[in-house]
């Protein structure tokens, strides 16, 4: 028997005393939004950090954060030519309201046919004990062949907002060839699939003042400059009538999607029907031409108004011309396309736009870099390999249209791509009530990290 | 003597008295907005009625409405042979907040200086008073050579809200040849001004509904319509690049400046320069070709946004794809526009210019019918030569970009123009503490008004 037979065989045999300790964290309610429960989520980083002293991470330690601690451990006795995976996770939990919905409490998980339903259970402390007990499968049977980082903040669900500074002061402590990030899922039970890229995000509020004062649209009509006027005019030029962005130099950095990846990608059960289906729309709207839905919206950049502001917006009539108008607008942005480069085109293209009777400014809310793995890589194909050996088809490869913080900063702050192997389920009512765990999804994922480190290990 | 200087000389002579009236009814505190006020409202009404029956209106009724009553008088002593000048004003108030920046109590009337200080004292008790006085005075000396209707409301202060049914229901009541409206201003004390025309309105809410729901923008981006995009594409394509509307017919009935208007419209001390500066703007907007600014603000049809709303607009980012988004439109009109035909359009253009993923709905919230008096009539030269008789200067003819809904109303239901002949000032204060009237001006005020219905009735 191979050591990672050995090691698959061991947490077939453990899966009780494995249940045990997945059942003991989802009963500490780490809601890290609520403050009554602060002591909650001291216990529930406790835990973890017990949990990875007793796998022989030295030092484990509980890091002062602006807000909830961060669990740090390290494990790095594979030597400096070992390759180094950083695991990121949260300990942290969403609120239960509306608390009458669950049909069994939240915090005391419970066995329903194949489920186990707890707050948590998918999001993500099923993940964590996935990631714990195939780290302990290795270490009983033999020995884990690559160095091990785990960074496990308590705030996720509440916006992550002391992380990035958490990983700003400590990037030599974080360093790393790859980031595991296990706060993911899979497309069904019998689907593996894995997620290898993310767009990222460019947000910006665009202010634009016109008269001091709101004035009376009758008496200015006509002379006076409408900023709210001008404010649909600049978004409406942000797009070519076909549906393609039109910031200077957009599309520069864009990476092209490979042919291999267009075959992998025209693999996924996605046509615009099911698009539309999942969007609950009757039409998928005119996109880029040349590329398909799943291309357009998980594959290139876009770009969206997601708020508009200005004057009277009550009931009736109010005949004002504004002073104001504010408009949110945000990009998804692709490889190798960088935030700043996106802010630095609006504002070219709103002072080359903009009338000299309109001041404006604007604002970059928030942003995060795009992220991808390549399907090239040692740590795709060793995830690849290992779903496939687990479920016995191969895995579907697909990108995601939306953007994972923290996926992102680890990208632009430690410089290494992120490999997402989670093994939630669509169905798991993550954030809702009856959250769920489909356990036999859950002990497949064992199994397959397990396959993955050692593949991992094996690749250095 | 002539009559007419007889009716002059009986003013002059009788200023005390019409002083003590005008005192009178600005000390009844006929707030229409507040509840606590219905007695004085009544009280206000009857004071106005009792006025016209001293002067053998007959009869005088105060007319119930859904809210505040209209006080109708006539006195159609002059025969069927004679024209008939309906009058319009209003005997409500604005209300008196703030209370603390009053200088003397807003209802014990107090003469400092040249003027009157009272709430009322110019908008527009003091505007009827002159017309009463002036009826007075011809009546009194001579004979009233023209029949004379007279529809006093109480509700110009809330909107006017019960006016356009009283109207419809008593159209033949109110048939007459000529509407005058003394709820209006002139220029400056030595500047005499004749507000011959007046812009209507169309006002319209557009809804654009895209998904059912807000959707999530890193998702559905690239592939879902936006609502809010679309919005600001359908706004920015309703001007061209210099700015003339583009909805189709637009400009079909509009009716051009004559070379003769547009000498009298140059004669105003309107340069672009004091518009800005009125309007309180670095620079004004480049507006239609061919066209001056006052032209433009007044006499030329124009769109405006009123408001945008759409998706996320608090504070920081939320990454929506709006599932909706709310634009309000108006537009300002001239003769010959009829707002139906610019709702109609509205209709087609949206229908043209949206994309079928975009369902979408128009309400008009309100529209008022642009009016003008012809500067060739008989009634707009007898104004004219009434001010400048009494000021020794020639009055200025200018338009207001604005609208005066009983000016369109008349327009639109009785079916005759409106002459606005009123002697407040731009700096009375109306609706705001401290109002006032300037009194040498009332009084050329009460002078102009017997010699322009002497001149009225000389025409018929």
């Amino acid at each position: 028997m191979t050591n990672v037979e050995q090691a698959v065989q061991y947490a077939h045999d453990h899966q009780k005393d494995f249940m045990q300790e997945y059942q003991e964290l989802l009963r500490i309610p780490s809601v890290s939004t609520l403050p009554e429960h602060k002591p909650d989520m001291r216990r529930a980083a406790e835990w973890i950090a017990e949990r990875f002293r007793r796998l022989d991470f030295d030092p484990v330690e509980i890091m002062p954060t602006g807000g909830h601690p961060i669990v740090y451990g390290e494990r790095l006795n594979a030597g400096p030519g070992a390759p180094t995976v950083l695991l990121y996770g949260h300990y942290d939990v969403q609120p239960v309201d509306p608390i009458e919905e669950w049909d069994s409490p939240p915090f005391e998980p419970e066995v329903r046919g194949e489920n186990l339903y707890a707050r948590g259970a998918s999001d993500m402390k099923g993940q964590l004990i996935a990631v714990l007990k195939a780290l302990e499968s290795i270490a009983k049977t033999s020995e884990l062949a690559l160095n091990f980082k785990a960074m496990i903040e308590g705030e996720e669900e509440v916006g992550s907002a002391n992380l990035e500074a958490f990983i700003a002061g400590h990037k030599d402590l974080l360093r790393c060839d790859l980031s595991l990030n296990a706060d993911t899922s899979i497309l069904a039970a019998d689907t593996p699939a894995l997620t290898y890229a993310l767009r990222g995000l460019a947000y910006f509020e665009i202010r634009l003042h016109g008269p001091e004062g709101d004035l009376h649209s009758g008496t200015y009509g006509g002379i006076v400059d409408n900023p709210a006027t001008a404010l649909c005019r600049v978004i409406a030029g942000m797009h070519d009538a076909e549906g393609r962005v039109t910031l200077p130099g957009f599309y520069d950095n864009v990476r092209p999607i490979s042919p291999a990846e267009r075959a992998e990608l025209a693999k996924l059960p996605q046509t615009d029907a099911w698009w539309a289906g999942k969007a609950n729309v009757a039409f998928l709207r005119a996109g880029e031409p040349g590329y398909t839905a799943t291309e357009r919206a998980t594959a290139r950049p876009t770009l969206d108004v997601n708020g508009l502001l200005s004057g009277f917006t009550g009931v009736g009539s109010k005949t004002v011309l504004p002073a104001r108008a504010m408009g949110k607008v945000s990009m998804r942005l692709v490889p190798d396309q960088v935030p700043v480069d996106v802010a630095r085109s609006l504002s070219e293209y709103l002072e080359a736009t903009l009338p000299k009777t309109i001041r404006w400014e604007v604002e970059e809310l928030s942003h995060s870099y795009p992220a991808m793995l390549s399907l090239d890589s040692d740590a795709a194909r060793a995830a690849g390999e290992a779903l496939e050996e687990v479920w016995g088809v191969a895995p579907l490869f697909k990108r995601e249209g939306g953007s994972v913080p923290i996926v992102g900063l680890i990208k632009e702050m430690i410089g290494v791509p992120t490999l997402m192997v989670g093994f939630g389920l669509p169905d798991d009512n993550l954030h809702a009530p009856n959250e769920k765990q489909h356990l036999p999804t859950h002990f497949r994922g064992i199994e397959t990290f397990i396959r993955l480190l050692a593949k991992l290990g094996a690749g250095k």
